[in-house]
């Protein structure tokens, strides 16, 4: 069967491009609408067992799409039992189709969740938390991928260290000296699957269930929800222009046991953890015998001046558990992380360990640390720190042009994100309601809040924002919703 | 420098293969004896900053060993700072190594761990768990690997669906249709990092602390350990040749709210349980409303005899939650388990997993659900189910002769581990105590008992015993121990 005939299935006047709807912004991804098409087929009796398919390669071609959505679509098709693949002779309909009963298919719901979750298959704009995805260095990404998948030994078949793998928490180690200015040993370095796994590893060691930890407020919500999860009391400590202020914090709630701070850029606001407060919050923590959790999601990416060394760097006294993660600077589907604890309680996080994770996949962070390794990490990141500062000068000035009537454009010195403050008093929640059903994504600062009030604003990625015509059209868009 | 000088850099008279130990069973890994040689002639100042050292290529020609050893060696080093790989003109010694303090490296330490712990990088003979590593389809597996990698799309890039990929949830679903009799949609397939993760999500959805739970007496001791550390209460239950004897069960603990079983072959006894106790479990679990968790975890190990349907199969009233794995089919370092949810019960798995899980790492799902799509799975576990039918045989046949007159060897219809009953009354923990002193692995069966008292047995894995000499070797080591 040719692809003519694989059109001619369904209506013989209908191009690929109509039968297959292009548009990302779609409730389906496209290799689900492809999936249903031929499945349909199959279902209708228009394609009928033992019929040829068109091979993925050649409708990969003829729709324009990329190879991967096809393969995924075919997968699915033959794990259900709908198609077979027979290698040269191509691929076909099951010829004992009906005598089994395929499988009952994926529902197609997104997935539930609050402000912090995501939609995987359907990427929106201005999606939170994503790293440029058009200038991954996929090439170079693909070749270590496959170096590693074939070098693999017998030793890399087996559990994997819980604590990670040694060359990966060396690279880590190594990385973090040159570029945050924290002196710590491969040995101190735990990796995780997340920044969830990370807090919970920190307070499965070091707290108690009841235990108060100050968290920022506005600040990340899982944050809030994980602690609570495990049994922990966040006592929310508003921020300013000079980050978490400590003497608040010292009011409010004297006898907490730790801190979870963002002092790179503070997530939402962007803004520093000034000196000052750096040294009240380390005095704070020595002084009481106190834990200070660093969560760096982000501190690579600052545009106004050089990335400020972090906390870590300064802790003295062996009081900061500092958090990183590989989802911002290469990819979220990675699932690593890190933690690097102080040198007199790597015992103490290696007990723990062994009874609170089964480690990593292997393959993962092998790429990691060989991406680490040649060189390719370092450049990366400075490629990726250029070309946001690009990114957002040309978001603003777009955004600017268009919105400046309506939002107060709010650039902050580093992260990801910028903040659009509605100068017409319009409720953040209801335009982050409006943007989703317009596209677009966003979320709203009150979800941020502790007590889901205050000041009012959408934050809203840029790193995939291509252009000042993009971040216009865009704007446009949000401008109707 | 050629490789000649690399030898002659520390000894000119020594030979590689003297210089690199290429005994796998000493107590450091190759890639961390070749990494220790080439820093310690840098530390004593016979490799010099600017020097060259030899490819991994030459080096791996020259040694005779695998390419990742050599690599991963070389990566260790250039991550620590102490080499640099500058591409086509190859690898040299740091050449400001002076001005730059190395980073502190990995201490060699095993990792702490009881009875079921694991020292990666060192494979014991017996180990527990593992799949014969020697016939993993490592060519095909490294082919899927790169061609996914290859194959990365924006969608594949971001956060990774919480409840597992769609293709994988699906290949999932149609295995266990057609070889564990079990009728079940993708969506109540729920991807997990393993058994660990598996059992919390359940713990969390349907349990809560202090509810007793009913375990198999002896059984795998995590289960305890993850069951008290939720909280939970675990309620051992004996076993007998018919699997959990279920009516000392509801004598013992009648308001149990769940159990936790091994019907296929009991781990670590190997019985499988009987029709009458399965139906009575289930009747239990259904009257009282109760939850029970059934752990496949080599379920498709049988050799007597066809593998059994799984328990879930004869589910009709929903209250079978099924734990299955790909570490003991595929390989442990994947990280991937699965659970399958009743139907009604999907939508509060996909809550609790919500606040719960980042998912796995998308490359791993993506290459397992490629596996299974394409018929590798079924393929290798066929290939896998009669290898070790003769490879329990041939180890048998190897431990009778030499071990006939100290043991009774319990060759069990299924799994993949044998018991070795000391007919001397020798206590088991001595003996594992003694087998580890020289270098093999074993497991005592009073560990595995909640008492820690009962039968005195050494669990031993055959697996990865590939002939009836080898295991002959083996058994003369164990009776020197």
């Amino acid at each position: 069967m040719n692809r003519t005939m694989l059109w001619a299935m369904f209506t013989p006047e209908t191009t690929a491009a109509e039968l297959f709807p292009l548009d990302p912004a779609a409730s389906q991804p496209l290799y689900r609408q492809i999936y249903e098409r031929v499945r349909g087929a199959i279902a209708s009796g228009v394609l009928k067992p033992g019929d040829r398919i068109p091979s993925a390669r050649a409708l990969t071609k003829e729709l324009g799409l990329a190879r991967g959505t096809i393969d995924t679509a075919y997968a699915l098709l033959a794990a259900e039992g709908y198609v077979q693949t027979r290698g040269q002779a191509g691929t076909i309909v099951t010829p004992d189709l009906k005598a089994r009963a395929p499988v009952a298919s994926l529902p197609s719901r997104p997935e539930v969740g609050g402000a912090a979750s995501f939609r995987p298959d359907t990427i929106l704009p201005f999606q939170m938390g994503l790293p440029a995805l058009d200038l991954f260095p996929r090439k170079i990404w693909a070749q270590l991928g496959a170096q590693r998948a074939r070098a693999m030994q017998p030793a890399d078949m087996v559990h994997p260290s819980v604590f990670g793998l040694p060359a990966l928490r060396t690279g880590i180690a190594a990385y973090l000296q040159v570029s945050r200015g924290i002196d710590c040993a491969p040995a101190q370095v735990f990796v995780t699957s997340g920044y969830r796994h990370t807090l919970s590893l920190i307070a499965k060691a070091l707290l108690t269930a009841g235990d108060l930890v100050w968290v920022e407020d506005p600040g990340y919500p899982p944050t809030r929800d994980l602690l609570g999860q495990m049994g922990l009391k966040p006592a929310p400590v508003p921020v300013d222009r000079d980050g978490l202020i400590v003497s608040e914090a010292l009011r409010a709630a004297p006898h907490a046991r730790a801190a979870v701070v963002t002092p790179a850029h503070q997530s939402p606001l962007g803004v520093s953890l000034s000196l000052p407060r750096r040294l009240a919050l380390l005095d704070w923590a020595r002084r009481h015998d106190a834990w200070i959790v660093e969560d760096d999601y982000d501190g690579e990416y600052r545009y106004v001046s050089r990335p400020l060394p972090a906390l870590k760097s300064l802790d003295r006294d062996h009081r900061v558990l500092y958090a990183g993660t590989f989802s911002k600077v290469l990819l979220p589907s990675l699932r690593l992380a890190y933690l690097v604890v102080p040198p007199n309680q790597v015992e103490r996080f290696e007990a723990t360990s062994q009874g609170f994770t089964g480690g990593s996949p292997e393959l993962t962070q092998s790429i990691v640390a060989a991406f680490i390794a040649e060189g390719h990490f370092a450049r990366h990141i400075q490629r990726m720190r250029r070309l946001y500062a690009e990114r957002r000068a040309m978001t603003v000035a777009g955004f600017e042009a268009v919105l400046g009537s309506r939002f107060a454009i709010d650039a902050q010195p580093g992260g990801m994100h910028l903040l659009l403050r509605p100068r017409d008093g319009r409720a953040d929640r209801e335009l982050v309601a409006a943007m989703r059903e317009a596209g677009l994504f966003g979320e709203a600062l009150s979800d941020w809040a502790a007590g889901g009030q205050g000041a009012q604003a959408v934050l809203v990625n840029f790193t995939n924002i291509a252009s000042r015509e993009a971040a216009e059209a865009l704007a446009r868009r949000l401008v109707m919703a």
